[in-house]
């Protein structure tokens, strides 16, 4: 069984964003070199996603208005965690709809995907450097 | 380490419904012949779910009124992914609640299930064919 | 390939509570003897999650809070799957907000964890003995 590292770093200056990070998970993949196995990729912090669905920059637009609305960003004081002096409570909720990680099936050599499934790094509270997580296994 | 990937393929004639999958998935894994391991099974497309709960007609009914009621499918102009021409923006939203994937151990040969565990593929924009994809890893 | 399964068992005497469980998970890890492969942590049950976020109580009442409003308790005959005699329709709606699982890397030996990364075991139907299921493969 042959295992792969990676860490992607980010650092969005605004405070939320969708990333197609697609090309960085499929290049770790090429350093690899496993043809069949697992790939897994994770947010390392609390206030981030990874998910797959569509690149379409309207979709985000939407998924940006739904989650502001599910887990408004403001008031401030309206989130029990922000008394710790943070102001990203939503953040972490926001975090929980989305998800924290994927699993991808590797097929020969490939992320084994659907016609339109591309990978996102979803930032909810950015501003500084962040990480994500590519582990693969595999042989 | 043995690997195996199996498809099955859905056509749901309704804009929504939740399937019980989890004899194709055991299928899947008998043709494996994996006995240890991990089993992933994702949507391969981006409007549908796949997740694990309880085979209960009054739960599905209850998932369908609240993903309904956070996600609601009209009106349609209320999505910006709509403008593309597509009348599935809600569809994108309810994924992301129920999920993409999930990840199940097999032990003995078996889904290494709780006892009410089952799995579902959750269509929420049907009259198309779309896929599922099993990836089964292990020994 | 080495594989390792385990049991963690709790009973929640509240209805909802978080618990942290990352020394259990750990202890799991340290008895796989696995230094480089990946580690699937999911509720057995289907009112009940496992996820990653922060160690912090402030945040723990956010999400309560949150989760209450988003699927509430009450009125019990507001949710079909409560004909069937359960009070617990809101915690199977609950458990898919915060998800089933969780799958972390592991590396030399190690849970591969961002800084303020933690696994919880949310219930949201207490009152019973319940379990978790650890499985780990690799080398």
């Amino acid at each position: 069984m042959k295992s792969h590292r990676q860490e992607l770093w980010f650092d969005v200056p605004q405070r939320r964003a969708f990333l197609n990070i697609t090309p960085q998970v499929e290049a770790a993949l090429g350093d690899s070199g496993v043809r069949e196995g697992l790939c897994l990729v994770n947010a390392m912090h609390i206030t981030a996603s990874v998910f797959i669905n569509d690149d379409e920059s309207g979709l985000h637009a939407d998924y940006e208005a739904w989650l502001e609305k599910l887990a408004p960003h403001e008031p401030i004081d309206q989130y029990r965690h922000n008394r710790t002096g943070e102001v990203n409570g939503d953040a972490h909720l926001k975090r929980q709809v989305m998800g924290r990680e994927v699993v991808v099936a590797i097929t020969e050599g490939r992320l084994d995907f659907g016609p339109w499934e591309r990978i996102f790094y979803g930032e909810f509270d950015g501003g500084r450097r962040k990480r994500v997580l590519v582990k693969i296994i595999g042989e």
